[in-house]
């Protein structure tokens, strides 16, 4: 277990804010574009983006078995696949190479110019190129608040539900890393009352709090994997706005899905925070009652002690928390979403991504979409310039974070911030 | 137009057998492994395959602005990026290499020698690194028998069908070519009158008789293909049998979709047949009623007139056909159906595939599932064994052709054939 990287009283030569999400117990891996326009990939240290081709190439890796270009590539998906045995000692180095006691890269001011950049000086990049992304429907919260919405309060749970981690195909090609802006959608709907549907921009534009997982080669066509081994073909994590145009999707989704409601964009943070690093912040997941199927069955604290929030910004003003949930609310967990999704045989790939569903806790306030904080708009929220929003509007930026606090330390995603730009029209 | 290498008297000096799919007006592309052990793209004429990245080499295709790499790939997804006009100057140079009037080639026996392997010397790949996999349900014949059985006969079609083309998110790792074997899937399903569901092989794993459409990069995310463009984005054809368990697909799909009855595998034909050979070949689609939105208004035929044939092969058994239907068929068009997933901003990119949905007929003998042809087992389908089906049982190879004829000229897809082995043992 790597219990000195995360070590609460480690300490970085890079001075870091207490409020900041990336002290030296986090070292989460992303690609950015540095100062020079060349691609790297990278890890973050406080407020310094972390040139990992560079250290590399300086020797700082020599021992550990890794490819000359392994970080020198505009995705993660190669070191993925190298495996959670060289995940850990890569990571376990960057841990020694920052530590305050190490003077090694510390005192040499010409490796720390070539190998150190601010976040200013660089423009994050999607981490890794998504084969394959699938989105769950995982929190209890969530589906019982939609059931309740659109089916009956009483029967709010599909039968399927508690036997099975609800899941769907999304789509790949529209998953964008945080800062991208997107264009709200056109799409077909049908008014209240008609017979017939209309075309135009959709009116219901949503977020969903989610977050996401990524995985690594994990099995060969045929072959499941086992859920007692799950977690170790589970790269990290990122925090996920999985949009979401709730007209389109009503007319559109029955009977195979959500389809064109869903993939005009995706949004995630650009910094996948790695299964180590969340270590210290396990906790137990939901009761699962009635009791799963033995393949989905799993012994120990297979959650995490996630906060997560929203913020909505409207154009020219000050943002509004609008949501504060936890990713421990979640009922089925990430290693039973990745047993179940192999249990048929279906092959899983390095920088596959895989979604929880919109994470809604118990109370009104912790729930994670606007369908659910407005009620389907019955109730407006209110925002601090004093408008209030049914859904996202134009030009609103909807910004997600996630955060864990533990023994003073804090670790975090930073954020996934998107803006929402007016439909395009249609000639 | 590209009539010349369409013309039907047009002959090669490679000698096609009169019911070869692959005479000189077909020119399809694909992916090989060769006696050597290296991977090419290639295209076939007759029972010979083409190595491309030899003829490229030896200078056949001077003068068409291709890179030196762009056949020596694994995959045609960077030739497919090149677009339309490059696609055609290649089909065009190659039914003039290979034309009965030109020597060249015909003449050159250390050229052949390179160039020229017999199908039983090459392995068929995978034509395309498929980023994204959209399945449609285009078939109304399809759509209306499933609704039939599974809902109210009086309103067999859901309310969104005639205005939608329907489609939802498939998945891309699990796709295959020809020859590959299938593990018959495990999974959940919920017995008759029980209310807890069971872990085990599914036992109604069942073919789907479709094709697919490979596609170009077509746009930028956020702009939609308007549909008198949708046509120049889409490279070719191949038949596609999209394998499902039912009973998997009955018990999870509500209400997103069907996942893992899905994802376990799905078959494609290895050439690519490119909408260039298929122009002959088309035909008007059926009379859409009501008139579809403005956005899905086409003009001019946008079908094609392609036979297909489902055949069922016990273990050592002959093939039995069981289905006989046609591509012409299909409701909505590709056109339709691509202009549609962009309408929202939806980004395609080269070597995505799109699936047509099961093809069914109006006859019985026209049903492109087991579902249907046996009528959820209620009709069981004879065997030229005398054995009888009313799902694919194991060990059994089932079979997907796709061929047109006109004007005495054939030209088809081969075949996707793939054999249903029983399932893995979970431990």
């Amino acid at each position: 277990m790597p219990i000195k990287t995360n070590d609460p009283s480690k300490k970085s030569w890079i001075s870091v804010d207490s409020n900041s999400d990336f002290p030296i117990q986090n070292i989460p891996f992303g690609v950015f574009l540095t100062r020079d326009d060349i691609i790297t990939i990278g890890t973050r240290i406080g407020n310094y983006a972390i040139d990992l081709g560079a250290l590399h190439q300086l020797g700082y890796f020599d021992g550990i078995p890794l490819t000359d270009d392994i970080f020198l590539q505009d995705s993660l998906n190669d070191f993925i696949s190298d495996g959670k045995k060289t995940w850990r000692l890569v990571r376990n180095r960057i841990s020694e190479i920052f530590d305050i006691n190490n003077s090694a890269l510390q005192n040499n001011e010409e490796h720390k110019k070539i190998v150190l950049f601010t976040m200013e000086e660089v423009e994050m990049q999607l981490p890794v190129l998504i084969g394959d992304y699938t989105d769950f429907y995982s929190s209890k919260e969530h589906a019982t608040n939609v059931g309740t919405m659109f089916r009956d309060p009483a029967n709010a749970l599909m039968p399927n539900w508690l036997h099975i981690p609800v899941g769907y195909h999304g789509r790949s090609s529209t998953i964008i890393p945080s800062g991208t802006p997107v264009h709200r959608p056109n799409g077909q709907t049908l008014p209240k009352g008609a017979e017939t549907p209309v075309f135009g921009p959709s009116r219901l534009v949503d977020f969903e709090l989610e977050t996401a997982f990524i995985t690594t080669d994990a099995n060969v066509l045929g072959e499941p994997i086992p859920i007692e081994e799950a977690e170790d073909y589970i790269f990290g994590m990122v925090v996920f706005n999985d949009w979401s145009a709730r007209d389109i999707q009503k007319w559109e989704y029955v009977p195979l899905g959500p389809f064109l409601a869903k993939n005009f964009a995706s949004s995630i943070s650009p910094w996948i925070v790695t299964l180590d690093a969340l270590e210290p912040y396990r906790t137990e997941s939901p009761v699962q009652e009635p009791t799963p199927l033995p393949y989905l069955q799993q012994k120990g604290s297979k959650s995490f002690d996630i906060n997560l929030e929203v913020d909505i910004t409207p154009e020219n003003g000050e943002p509004t928390t609008v949501s504060k949930s936890n990713f421990k609310y979640m009922y089925w967990t990430m290693a039973q979403q990745l047993t179940h999704h192999t249990i048929n045989g279906c092959k899983v790939n390095s920088g596959d991504m895989m979604g929880s569903g919109t994470i809604s806790g118990p109370t009104p306030d912790s729930y994670g979409s606007m369908l659910e904080l407005s009620w389907q708009g019955t109730k407006p929220v209110p925002l601090a310039n004093g408008e209030t929003r049914k859904f996202i509007e134009d030009n609103d930026t909807v910004t997600l974070r996630g955060f864990c606090i533990k023994d003073g330390v804090r670790i975090g995603f930073g954020e996934v911030s998107t803006k929402l730009l007016p439909a395009v029209t249609i000639k």
